[in-house]
């Protein structure tokens, strides 16, 4: 298939190019690029050196023989040439990951607010506009979010994408209905994730393009079969306040002696699932397309769920690293219980890589291998959710203080 | 209590402008004038003479010694000017009337469907930032539509906003629960204004905002008690195939003997509302604001439902019109019930302006009054929902064929 890979210079993006390219397929990246200029916004790196796009590339045909095709473009801003590149290449399948993906990015300030939901619905629409106006039938794979969902469940498992409704009706019994799950995002990013599913909705519904949407639980790990192959093909590794996940971000901290900050209880719990099974995901999607026609095709992209302070005990446990709980910059139910169906990509054959068969690796790997490239103050999470929360927060850029409390 | 109306130059911001200054309020109109922007670029024009709103709000001080200001402001565009004035006049409300509001306009072509989508989204997240950011108090009346819900029940009433559901539960149970109504748009315009939904509900729970959504029907009529005091106060009149919703179109195409053009089948069933109860009901809704903190306030803004062919029928028997089935541009159902609940508006005191009363006066004061105004060759819909459906459709300019098959 020639493929299409959007945002494919970015954490998820990168190791799935790379990973469709070793199946066989053609590859194109589009991006703009816009992660690295972020980096360069917030003064911070990734914890692996990474090298540029063009360099990435060169060594992949350099080790493999295979071409992944790079195009500088803004799909958010550049509508013209997305069509005009849609138009000539006519691909067969188009990965969707060209947004802004950090929820506490999306919350620093009301220019970064405004920037996510005007980045993230332009990119997607623009997409979908392309799509349907240049006739081509490609068949369109987003990476949503389980943070649609939201957290706050009335102890239901949260099914993949549409739930079974009973609704009173006016001859007084109950019609059965799937709707699609009532969006409950906690941030202004999770937010325009939830936005996008309507635009999905729509254009599966008006113009019959076939759409798959992913919703895909928190990523860790760094390394895949592919990125192992040569030092300059390393993922990115995000360990500071804004765009570090949660594990990867106690792995960090393990490594340099940085107490595992825990925001409030800890007592949130999340979905999980390691960047190798995500790029598999995106494969076993790409092989099972919806039929033009069809509803959106919606899977739940994760693999495991855990409280986040057991998370942080269980790295403790591995490391010998202290647990420090912190202020909760983040405006979200103290504790919350969370029960996801995925029996879909587990039917299609997906063998999830567990936490207690990945985790060690990552640390001795990654995390220790590059820890004398952290810079401590990027550490604390420091984007608060409301005017009246970020007072409560304390940069504290040295975990001085947290060592002695813990 | 000084009101900033958004939009306060169009069809429904112009007479609310005009009701809420004569309550006594201290209105300001922020307008981008975009619709009069839109007229040029369509070649079309308001049935009735309309001046400049600098005129407009000139002669509303003659007459009443009151007085409206006009601001020149895109608060799509420019969120930092929308900031430093919501800063400046801290409002004690906000009706935003302020989005591109046609469905036609907004499936014209793939530029109208960006230009709505980013046009609509960025105006409303821009509103709910700024008002965040200033961290005024204003109470946000939005005008939103009742094509959110869509048109596909399941033979149940739809509720002001709120369903009540059944959901199954781990423990084998049912969870009652109010979600937001799914959402099932017809139109990328009628998407943005779910998308706005999503966004109320994510600032009001945030960060608090007090927020009420009306999601109103096709609004019928022109006149006002405050638009009929000076020829230079009328409201406009839309009747090309863009911006002419369905009853006013049937009115002015009586008025010059073109055929009543009903799309398909006819059988489609949509709310209504008259011009006048729709400044009411935003009177209505401003005197009673949610609470801070409380979930984003909606009221179904209609009073009667009807099915368009009926509606034709009435028309076509009231004035002699004649009744012609034309292809449908639109991708919708041919034929659908609907029962809507709007007891909340009736229960403040609403008291509705019907059909029965209301149309033959529309007919003769308005319809007949400008039809010398006409353009005939902008009377048929032509906005096709799909590439397949385009084809379908017919100008005939001067609905001469349509004359000889009714």
């Amino acid at each position: 298939m020639k493929i299409a890979v959007l945002g494919g210079d970015g954490f998820v993006g990168w190791p799935t190019s790379l990973h469709l390219s070793e199946l066989g397929h053609e590859v194109h990246i589009l991006d703009n690029l816009s992660r690295r200029w972020i980096d360069t916004e917030l003064g911070v790196q990734s914890l692996t050196p990474m090298d540029s796009i063009q360099e990435r590339t060169r060594i992949w045909h350099q080790e493999t023989g295979r071409r992944i095709r790079f195009h500088l473009l803004d799909i958010a801003k550049d509508y013209d040439l997305l069509k005009g590149w849609l138009a000539e290449h006519r691909p067969d399948a188009i990965v969707h990951f060209a947004e802004q993906r950090a929820a506490p990015y999306s919350m620093k300030s009301d220019r970064h607010k405004n920037y996510t939901v005007s980045n993230n619905v332009n990119a997607s629409h623009n997409l979908l506009n392309a799509i349907v106006e240049t006739g081509i039938d490609a068949h369109l794979v987003h990476l949503g979010t389980m943070g649609v969902y939201g957290y706050s469940s009335v102890g239901a498992a949260i099914p993949e994408g549409y739930l079974p409704v009973g609704i009173e009706t006016l001859a007084g019994d109950t019609a059965r209905q799937d709707i699609l799950y009532p969006a409950n995002p906690g941030s202004v990013y999770h937010m325009t994730k939830c936005l996008d599913q309507l635009l999905f909705q729509f254009y599966a519904k008006n113009d019959g393009v076939r759409i798959t949407d992913l919703h895909q639980g928190i990523v860790w790990g760094t390394h895949t079969d592919q990125t192992r192959r040569h030092p300059q093909l390393v993922n990115r590794f995000d360990y500071d306040g804004d765009y570090g996940t949660v594990l990867n971000r106690f792995l960090i901290q393990a490594a340099i002696g940085y107490p595992l900050t825990v925001h409030g209880t800890g007592g949130q719990t999340r979905a999980f699932i390691h960047i190798q099974d995500s790029v598999r995901c995106i494969e076993l999607a790409l092989k099972n397309p919806p039929a033009r026609g069809d509803r959106v095709k919606i899977f739940n992209q994760m693999t495991e769920t855990h409280r986040v302070r057991d998370l942080a005990e269980l790295v403790a446990k591995i490391t010998g690293a202290r647990v420090a709980y912190v202020p909760n910059p983040r405006k979200e139910a103290a504790e919350n219980d969370l029960v996801v169906r995925n029996e879909q990509f587990l039917e299609l054959g997906l063998k999830p890589t567990t936490l207690a068969e990945g985790l060690l690796s990552e640390v001795v790997d990654v995390a220790k291998k590059f820890a004398y490239r952290v810079d401590r103050s990027r550490i604390p999470a420091l984007s608060a959710w409301t005017k009246d929360i970020a007072p409560t927060l304390d940069s504290d850029p040295e975990g001085k203080r947290l060592r002695k409390v813990s």
